[in-house]
């Protein structure tokens, strides 16, 4: 049986993954996973948060928003009601987290590098597509670093890349669609680096909870769709950049 | 003498206007003026602010934001600062009476249309290119109406544009790029109907005053660019609307 | 090899639960687990959120609060600082979603449970201790509901209990005391059922990134400690409560 | 003729006071009066707010709040609302002019003592006893500055405690609980020293105005009822602390 | 020994009512007690708070500001900094509680009476010749409710005024000037009735506590100033009002 | 045929211009034209904003508010609602352009000066009377640095002045009272200096866009209004101060 859209249970959607997509920051990359579209730009500063100052080491830190109609019905600015949602906090931690987590931070120097990850269209897997497309403006700005003799050894000590899975109709599958996740019965984002470990894994039942087998079959799914994600970022990497 | 880019006085940047850039927006434009680049985006509500509620008549709003790194130092988002800056304010109110001045809201019936407009990346008239854009997404949007029978009549009683003016190294010049607006000694922005009326004029001294001379030479130029604009907006609603 | 206090790895600190704590609230619970401490309270309302008025059906929510004093440095007061940090609101989440997987809302008919939590001490465990001690004040509050015929049917599907696992100094353990929790490489939270289904699970690779073989390990303790646990609530819900 | 608990118009609550309620802080003190219970907690920080730079001379401050269920409807919290409401406000800047009357804070050198008061349980009175209690966790804060030789004189030069004075269905009486307190024609508070001089009289009249005679009989109540807290205090302050 | 500015310790400073001091509020009255100078505006609302609705009786409020630079060193506005301070919150709850003190609210209907009371220019003062300002432009509110035949009763059941006593050198004083507030060691407010009654007291020791023997002296002092303040409201009201 | 009040459109209202309205400030004027009533503060503060340290040169800032009650409905306090709407950050950023176009900032210091302007009464044209009564207060500050000595030339390059011009029933008028500033079709600021130029036209459409022509008659009526107002100002400011 196939899914709404076609696919085998745990086929990933088509990934673009588009590097200089605006010409000011050190990073800036729009990765598109199916209809989700995230534009990410990784930001190099030359100062770090009072917790780092006078340590030698640098911060990696993310911030997540939605443009307003990303979504098939409009949601109020933060900035306009005046405070940050839980759901923005909760996804700006975790895409903090996982982008430091594969990063050696005394190799930054005393440097911040900003995560903006902002998200165009939303069509399900938001958090997980703006992880994945923020390795790729992470490893522009750290060559930007290197080619600059900024920075001596490259930080990266792994990449890193994250994705949905969860059980739709029973059916464990992989990377949903807004219109599997919004009747998931559980839903899980799992972030891997290239090598293959876990960073994060973070997995809750909306409906019905779930047992060891269900889990199993997530991280097999969570583990394939990484590796094709990997490939993807590597490939991604490895073309010469425009000349802006 | 040429300008920095290699314009006429009179020549603005080229111009790029993409209907339906994200998928879900009643009216979603993509408008490109030089390396400006904004999404405008219109919203139809099916509600009205308190002040229009019973009337009958709906209204016309804007929002105004750029992505922290639109810019070449990135900016902090209002939304994490907790508060909308006054530039901000001024910028969306600005776009916010720009449209509503071609439309008659009585037509529209208790609708809200919000235009959304945000910079991916700034290099000057930000606030021009949100009006000449939202316009076009607003047009959109309309005819999504129309074409539902939600509304009887066009409520677009003439189109709108605007563009920014100056004076650059003592020359009034046209639709100004970043690297002018930053040294210009008069800014003005200018936003006219397609039959050639003022709807809004504000123009600063930023150095020196200006006298009557040098307005004149600002509202020539303002007229004649806003003729192109409004050329392009008609040429891009033209053409046949991709099916999503 | 034992853990700094003695414990085995598979060993829990001592768990009190004491209900009926204060006086007023439908349920009102303090749990300590070890050294944390922290006041459950459940508070029916007769109301719902806007998204659930005129469904028949209620909701269940939580909030999350530490003391200033409940850590070895005073940490200042979210009401002081005007918003609620990530932390706090990525917490307040968890609870209130791992409360909701085992009630039937529809059961509640349209009233709003707020389960309080307030930390006293932290010692570690602080969000799995108010999980499991909310547990206990909303089975108190149901009970109040049924006794005093506002409801008709049981809305409590399962029993709901959560512990921390990790990693700490190589060996996988449970119920993580702050020391431990502050050097841990992995830190992972676990939410059962009472039937020994999982709810919800958040594992972090704060330092190294973990595999298949440590996710097995930190199952087995969580669903051993969650056994506990359950024991533990059922046993104190058995006793027959004080009269005011 | 008795009051609605029996009690004497003269007569105030039973009082229990506790020590070392919590372990962490370096005065922690759980006080009892009647129903109505409080953490009043002492935070001893090397830093003085800006006014106090470079005086060589400390500052005592304090901070007010009651759990949402501390009273018998929810009061929803502060954090969530963005903002500290007029009524805390008072009471905290009250709570801290009350204890600053009777240190000497150049022998503080410049170090801030926090207390903190959180309500538990509220059935009137809480400001007062937060003062009571907030006494006896700034000794034990001294005590350890003193022990561990941070400071070398007793910066304390006098007690201080409080107490609430009304007038309830035209009789005089101290100390009132929360039924006696909201049908009070005349609410008074009065803080004075254990050496018997007042320190701060706040005395409202909720219905009818109150004349000089009444405003007699509300001093001497207090000043009873003060006594015997001071007394109190002096005993609790007097037993062997439990050693952690 | 006389003070400062050659007064004598009872003696008030010069005071003097302007009625109708702007046109446009129901009431509007500027009262200049010495330097001190604030405007009182008394605005009549058809709608009450949400606990007052369908009582079928009304509500007096008040708000309390200073201009940013009615004192000595410019005062940062409490609306750029986004929330209201502890003393501006304690002042006009103050000034709401008095005026509401000698109204019967079942008189005014459904209706709010805001009583807005702005600092000028601020030498001592300011809450009491709020208070004592604000009652005279209530009165002409009421008036104006009255002539307009929206009420039928007077609702004012005395009036009200207010004034600041203290210990200035060990020497009881009334209505203390700032010179002599600076350096006050106790610091009293009293709110009294035209017909000698207390409303409020609120007496601080800021430097030394006080006995019975200084608050007798207050208190005579306060009656003394608050009985000239009354004539001196009486013989504001007693004239005709300018015609617009 | 007049206007509603009997003037000609070019007519301007009355105006008065009180220095030292008020004894603490630098400067204090109080501005009336017509029912327009303002008062404009200029204080003297010995330091600058980040972006100005250490570049000995200064700053002119603005801050602008109303009365709750300065217009014919209560308008509520920004302060109370926690943040300043769109409509006074236009206002006071415009303010603060205005007059420091006129002002040699280098020649200051690293000082700023605040100009306050609070409307006690709003009768159309608030922001062009702050403008223009500013200017006398910001001289009379710049007065007060000179005569002190704190300073060696006169920062003051010219006066500036501002005025509302638009279209009533077809007419270009200048200075607009309320009655006619809300039917008006177009709206027009003008800010000009002493000498005659320009430094910042704001123009809108509020009803029909207008013309070329209509510009040109709003552009004379501003300045021929400008030239009265600069002539009021120099008069005011030729008077002695009176000594405080």
């Amino acid at each position: 049986m196939l899914r709404f859209d076609g696919r085998q249970p745990d086929e990933i959607r088509p990934v673009k993954i588009t590097r200089k997509f605006t010409d000011l920051p050190e990073g800036s990359v729009l990765i598109e996973v199916g209809k989700t579209r995230v534009i990410c730009t990784a930001t190099v500063e030359d100062k770090v948060p009072p917790f780092k100052k006078g340590t030698g080491s640098g911060w990696v830190t993310a911030e997540y928003s939605m443009l307003p109609r990303a979504t098939a019905v409009r949601n109020q600015r933060e900035a306009s009601k005046g405070k940050l949602g839980g759901r923005t906090m909760e996804i700006q931690r975790l895409i903090g987290r996982a982008l430091r987590s594969i990063v050696d931070l005394s190799r930054l120097g005393e440097r911040t590098i900003w995560l903006d990850c902002d998200v165009l269209q939303a069509d399900g897997g938001t958090r997980t597509a703006s992880i994945t497309g923020a390795y790729v403006a992470l490893a522009d700005a750290v060559n930007y670093l290197l080619k600059n003799q900024l920075i001596k050894q490259d930080p990266l000590i792994d990449s890193i890349a994250a994705i949905s899975v969860g059980k739709v109709d029973g059916i464990p599958v992989a990377d949903l669609a807004y219109e599997e996740d919004s009747k998931a019965e559980v839903d899980m984002n799992i972030v891997m680096t290239g090598s293959g470990r876990f960073v994060e894994i973070q997995g809750t039942a909306e409906g019905q909870p779930f047992d060891q087998e269900d889990l199993n079959a997530f991280l097999n799914l969570g583990e394939s769709g990484i590796q094709k994600l990997s490939a993807l970022q590597k490939e991604a990497l490895a073309k010469e950049l425009p000349v802006a």
